[in-house]
């Protein structure tokens, strides 16, 4: 019995809504159940220095929650100081998971930095702002394409992200806060729309699983990234 | 003629939107115009140590903006590994105008920490913040007095804020960025819906101004904080 | 009755002492009672990225105090590792009051520094930078013209800064520490010496105040900063 | 044709060396091929705070590299000011997989430091620290039970690491330096000597990869793993 | 010939002004020709950590250079966000040799903080800041002396500071900064009045020396010592 | 009677291996006793912005200490944020040291920074750092030599480094840790093979000393570094 009540390989009601800020070149809120990340794309006409010239493009990605997003509030990172270590780690996977959607080749020497920017807080942050995170891309990609600056487009194929985990002994999809809280495994899954992996990482804490286990939770998450997409594609359309 | 139109002492349409996340004990989301920001206000049962023991309550504030907040992209402060001048400057204003209406012996001893988080800028993002977060504060401390923690409101004369500036040679009431990036003089007055002044700010950025026009401005800031008073009243019946 | 015995619209003894370091381009000890603020002006033929090649001049500040110009020792902020929230909001609030009363176009591209450095504080210290500054400043730029590299004077009209505040009800000029410490309002006014303004900042420290009380402070305030113009005068003449 | 000339499933040559500082508690060199890591345990009587009073012990790790461990000079983290995002990625990788081998009851209330620093890099250096730091975990719980502070061993089932990754188009077992920095997929297996998983990462850098390849991946991590807890009890015995 | 004019042993015009602010508990300003340094001691009832329950007291020491001390303006290292090399190498120095000369039993549980700072530089700020540094020390004591917290004078024997080295070939006393900017050879001595020595540095910046030039350094520089003694003994008399 | 049975003028067997990192231009591993040292060389196509474009060359230090090198776990300075006192002050006397024994003019405009990384810490590490760095910078310029890159030796005179000190009242040479902690005055002697000195520091904590004590320090010394020179000469021709 989960929590929420919801079948093992339920997903939480997802929305995304595109357009919601008036400045970035692509922009949505995705709303994963409780869990509500801003996604926003900024262009820019620089490269990083390692690829200067290469007529190459890159996609990099930060990650950010708000001091109240969370049960308590978490101390400001500004006011820390610093990015903490989970910040780091996770905009990494982001930028990685994004980037290998991309035909940088296509893309040309530019730069587009994905912000997520969490304001509501409920488990699965880092998959949402993959799945957030290529809509906003794509939108502002699509702004490229419009003016003509890119004429190929470098993101064919759609790329999402779901957590899957073992909570109370049962292989479940999509978990929230008080699932992921108590899972001895959870897991992180980032494929494209046609069913190719990108990044799967599982991971125990305190605990250990088998291959039979992990062979589970790839099936939940085939499921679930099947069901992003086409949210995916409805939020671009729309 | 002011760039959107409005008549010089017109404010941009402002909404406030009250209980936008799940997590805090008092939250709103504020729209002036084009400027929305995200007021969340935070209980804790602990006080800074210079007043420990003295039986006297705390509010404190930070402030943020998101990265793309701004017609150009922000380097997120987090990364940068210190807040900026403008940002500390901000908070203090906010921290220092929210408890100036604040009965800190009704509140009793604890901390109320308001966080403002621009999530899109167009001028005026200090007052809104202000404004917003009296409301979230105050819908902390009924938190507070439904539970019975406190028995008598802290909160009685409520705090709002607006800009006023001289442009063009006119001047004009709540600015919004391309009238507050022009303008030869900007002002932010801070006052107590019954009329009282809590902090007035004005200040020439290569000009200076007369004490008429001082006058003027801070007539028209009178009638601002008049109609957000209103407003904030609305929003925490609602 | 204020502590020191003045009368309320009396300002504490001020001298003003030039040519005291001897890299300095311009400098000053300021003395205004027992705040002693050391002012150096520091030119160099740089302007900031922002208006590169825009043929203007820049004015900016930096403000310190020694860790012992207080009652108990201050921990010194290189150590801290940062520059705390006041000193920035002090500091950018003196460059941007000195700016207001520079031609930048008569400057030319060129950048003045000013460094007010709190040797002993009793209050008021960053008036008193504001007015040693000034000072400073102008000794620079004479230079500058002495050598011909500016030919019409940038600093026509001196720059002045007093605070006021309501101690014990009493509306006072020129605050010191002991009446700072309880003072309910306090302002800062940053004037020219033909009397236009440039910054006021009036701010309520648990307490509100009236418009009327605001006026009765900017009257004193226009008379304290008539008599630092004296002041001023009389030592860029020594 | 693997650079080195090994077979598909052929790991590097790996020794360990154990007792090789004088200070610490536990301690082993790790050579896998050129990678050389320096592995020291370190026992404290405190825990962090959200354990104290629980009765449960905490491993935690640390992870660095010397400035010339890599082909070119790394900037000195130290120097830089702050650990960079893969070292925070990595030492936290490190620590959880230790971690999830501990019996943190049988442990007691104590903390053992695991630092892997890396005196010479040719990949898979994470991989080695979370192999060698196993070894010098156990000589350091070793010390205890020997001195009768820990009863039951906390340390039953070794865990070790391996990479493995897709190069050329071949699955291919412990990547070198000139492998890794050319493999499309890469992926970082963490698992105990009896078989069952603790960690699994798979990554994609601008590609993607089948669920039958991570299978083959799997397999040969499963060979990889048992190979190293071989090493790892013959080094502990010696 | 020495750039000033001097004879190889002789030293700039030293001047040692107390009492110059009103809040230290003791304060000096020292001048060595052209290099000013203001010296002030704060006594506080708390010890470092590793001392605490010894009984035993504490001597330290901060060094600062006020931005514009120097020919051309430095950084401000409050604004940098740390101290350099430079400065914590110099307050080490200075906190290491006043402490030499203090009796820490007969100075009881209580820390005295010297602060170091230079109003203007021209040459061996650390060694003036030494001989001030003691000053201010010494004039703090005697305000627990009097006060009959410290009962038997833990500062007997005073302690001073000179710089010596090779110029243009010839040893001299008392390098200003013209002569220390190209001296190939320079030396730190720190001595008591009666002779014993507490430190001596003698450093070579792209040459070397021979162990008679040393001793020839060291003659100069306790005729050096005790000039300066006799001038801190004549201040502390005033 | 020293703790480790020593004579008073009898050094700890050393022994300096070279080549033991295969990415370094230049590497050896010093063992002084138990204290460990490794050094590398690096040699890069730059300069300090300083000495562009003048020719010279340049040669620069960094110092490090593994966590664990000494008896309890040290803070690892990466995590802390920023490198001690205690360590800036030791790699800038190494950097300093190595230049004085360099033709900056017949090394030609480079750059070789010397990485002294502590493996394991019995006192005098900054000693075997000088000691082996220079086995360290010496090899890799002997790889510009052999290149033609470098066509006069520019390491003349090599360059070693030992301490003495005044431990339970007798003059000893090459203190180990035991001898250190414990002893009231304390040098680093820096000289030329050829008996030319670069750096002396003789420091008392907590205590004085005479000339003579200083005369007889220095003896010692001398008979020290003419043995290090020796075993220096031994590993490079190895």
């Amino acid at each position: 019995m989960r929590p929420s009540g919801r079948a093992l390989d339920e997903m939480r009601p997802v929305s995304i809504e595109t357009g919601v800020t008036k400045h970035a070149e692509g922009s949505c809120m995705i709303r994963v159940g409780d869990t509500h990340v801003l996604c926003t794309a900024t262009i820019e006409d620089r490269v990083p220095p390692f690829i200067k010239g290469s007529g190459l493009g890159w996609v990099t990605a930060e990650y950010g929650m708000l001091p109240r997003s969370t049960t308590s509030r978490m101390r400001r990172e500004a006011s820390a100081g610093k990015q903490g270590g989970r910040t780091v780690e996770i905009q990494r996977l982001i930028g990685r998971s994004l980037r290998a959607g991309v035909d940088r080749v296509a893309l040309g020497e530019r730069q587009i930095t994905v912000d997520c920017d969490v304001i509501q807080a409920d488990g699965g942050t880092r998959c949402a702002s993959i799945t957030g995170g290529w809509v906003a891309l794509k939108l502002a990609v699509q702004k490229l394409m419009k003016a003509g600056d890119v004429t190929s487009d470098p993101l064919v194929d759609p790329v999402g992200a779901v957590s899957c985990g073992i909570y109370a002994g049962q292989l479940v999809l999509d978990l929230d806060y008080p699932e992921d809280s108590e899972a001895g495994v959870d897991g992180n899954f980032i494929m494209t729309a046609s069913g190719r992996m990108i990044e799967a990482q599982m991971s125990a804490e305190g605990s250990t699983f088998t291959r039979d286990q992990m062979t589970g939770l790839l099936d939940l998450a085939e499921k679930g990234v099947q069901e992003l997409a086409e949210l995916q594609r409805a939020a671009m359309n729309a």
